[in-house]
């Protein structure tokens, strides 16, 4: 064997070049890879610390297409990558993870929803939007519920939580060629997310279920395992993700984000294909990260271990605050880690605006609720610049946002 | 604030691009940062990997001195680096990490070990040679020792055994300019390793001992903790560890091996100021990695905590073999995955040729004989692409590397 082939490793293009190409680049640097990302921006969070940066945009089927040649795989790190771009991928015989035809799942609210139900897959009650009176009728009949854009929202953009009929919205919003649709609000306990990967093979698995912490419609911590959700029902989420997985026939990472009801029934709430702000924890907390275990999945290779490497792990995402601190981020890190040595810090390179992810922060250790305090104390130490002592104003949210 | 200083995060320089480089970009990223590599070969282990390649080598001053320019520290992962360039650096206001007055002790030999000395810390008995006459003399007094030359050896080079005064040998060195040094061969149990990070404002923090397993002068596997060894034991050669790196002023990463000798003693063999070798098993085995740590110190940033993930963790290195395996490498990470979904793999991108050090595998559990198993089994398959069952060769090697 020359030296050139002892090196043969694959390629991997991530479309995209945000936090999560930037976390799975250091994850392909262990495989012997060298992750490729296609940046809109030379200062994307990926783009600044890659060594196979392309210039490009999703929507260009010529970027992408030059992209793709040499690549392995082919997989991305949001969802908007238009269909008709990835089926000409496929047709030149690229090998995109997952296939556009599983992605529209992740893509299409509404398309997602139907096929759940044909699946006998609880979802909430759900309508799709066409004109205003649909939302009254809706609202008649399912009292207060939420409208969401069929396609793009994300992080509470796209979403309006609506008790009575807002004809003038729904009316602008349809105007301005958005797709909606309206779904109940579910009384619940809480948010839950299962996260599985499954490769071309067939092979999946799974980690712990965790609980995503919520405010103003964003995560803002993520408890592994999920505290006090019982063996069965955690199973039982497994088993819906994994079925979802196969079902759909999804390559690469699944994230079924879910809604705990009151009676302890879970029904979904959204997919994503990709890793996701729900994983984050298992860099640190789980022998094999999301990342590593995405590109192990769209390469066909075995899947590793999920095991978690301690009985509570929790991430908090660090998010640009309202009022912008007076001490820079490097002086506030040098404070972090003068309190908590042990709490892992994840940057992302990217400016802070108010409510915007720059990072996220991972505490671990054997007591959920000393866990959290620290991780909340941590990510809002980063965010803000002032430390909030007891019991965190992010950790105190939980309550308010499960209404 | 506006966006640009809300990014403002350090500049690390690492002179060096070779694997220690790779490892240590990964850690950067998770900082926020974009670790600066000057790299002698495009095709260098974090060249591949790294967004800001300089090319250049440590011999080249002007090169040392644009590669310089707009870092907040700059630091190597190899010993290379010529004084006088170093002191240039520093001289013209680059905060050198650790400085070149600390790094001549893990250069030179007999600077190391005359300091040592004077510190009352226990060294083999050692000479300079100057004449063959000086081997011969020193034989006579000590029995079988070591030869080395006095700066660059490593990885078994530089190195050689002499029961007898091998005096042509002797003369051929001396007449190609190589400065050379005799040393007592220790009647030892095994090799031991105590890594400790220090910052320029004086804090420090020590890993657990490690066992280094050596075979033909290269280390490869590393037992963490070193299996068996006292915690008084232990103590010591973390508290010798911290106390040379103090005495010395080094800043970053310090690794001391030790021979434990037998009587239970530890004397010190080599000095490394930089991440090493028998570290690698931080990455996942401890909180916050060597890699990691290395950017805190030299940044000085508070140190992280050095907590262990596991009871036991073994780190073995995946050598090239000495005959190419059939089978490449992509298609023996797909057969170790499917076999060791637990195992993490880290490869370098470097091509294959025998004995060369091309990745490292590791393998966590709570029982080290079963844990050792594993990570030799994993890098033995890596390296030959042949399972070796039951106890394998490497592991076999220990016995009789400790002669």
């Amino acid at each position: 064997m020359d030296a050139a082939e002892s090196k043969n490793l694959p390629v991997v293009g991530m479309i995209g070049a945000g936090q999560l190409a930037r976390m799975t680049h250091q994850a392909a640097i262990a495989l012997g890879q060298s992750l490729r990302v296609l940046a809109a921006d030379p200062g994307d969070p990926a783009a600044l610390v890659c060594a196979d940066v392309r210039p490009g945009a999703a929507v260009d089927l010529a970027a992408l297409r030059a992209f793709s040649r040499g690549c392995s795989a082919v997989t991305f790190d949001h969802e908007g990558v238009p269909q008709e771009n990835l089926r000409a991928l496929v047709a030149d015989g690229v090998a995109v993870h997952p296939e556009p035809g599983a992605l529209l799942h992740a893509q299409d609210k509404l398309v997602m929803r139907r096929r759940l139900v044909e699946l006998g897959i609880a979802v909430p009650p759900f309508a799709e939007v066409l004109e205003p009176g649909d939302v009254a009728a809706f609202l008649a009949e399912h009292g207060p519920s939420v409208l969401k854009a069929v396609r793009g929202g994300y992080d509470g953009r796209g979403v309006w939580m609506l008790d009575e009929p807002d004809a003038p919205l729904v009316a602008q919003l349809l105007a301005a060629g958005t797709p909606l649709m309206i779904e109940q609000r579910v009384a619940m306990r809480r948010e839950l997310a299962a996260l599985v990967a499954r490769s071309p093979f067939g092979q999946a698995s799974a980690w712990p279920v965790v609980e995503t912490v919520q405010a103003d419609g964003q995560c803002v911590q993520v408890l592994a395992p999920a505290p006090g959700l019982p063996e069965e029902r955690a199973v039982q989420a497994q088993q819906l993700a994994l079925r979802i997985a196969a079902e759909l026939g999804v390559t690469g990472l699944l994230a079924v984000e879910l809604f705990e009801t009151d009676s302890g029934a879970v029904v979904v709430n959204e997919l994503a294909m990709r890793p996701h702000n729900s994983g984050h924890w298992t860099i640190e907390g789980a022998r094999t990260s999301q990342f590593e275990q995405h590109l192990r999945a769209v390469l066909d290779y075995p899947l590793g271990a999920t095991t978690p490497t301690a009985p509570a792990v929790v991430m908090a995402n660090v998010l640009g605050a309202a009022v912008p601190p007076v001490m820079g981020v490097d002086e506030r890190m040098h404070h972090l880690f003068a309190r908590f040595p042990d709490v892992k810090v994840h940057l992302y390179g990217k400016a802070e605006r108010p409510a915007r992810k720059v990072g996220h922060v991972t505490a671990l250790g054997t007591d959920m609720a000393e866990v959290r305090v620290r991780a909340a104390l941590a990510a809002e130490w980063l965010s803000t610049g002032e430390w909030s002592d007891g019991w965190s104003a992010h950790a105190g949210m939980r309550e308010e946002a499960n209404v």
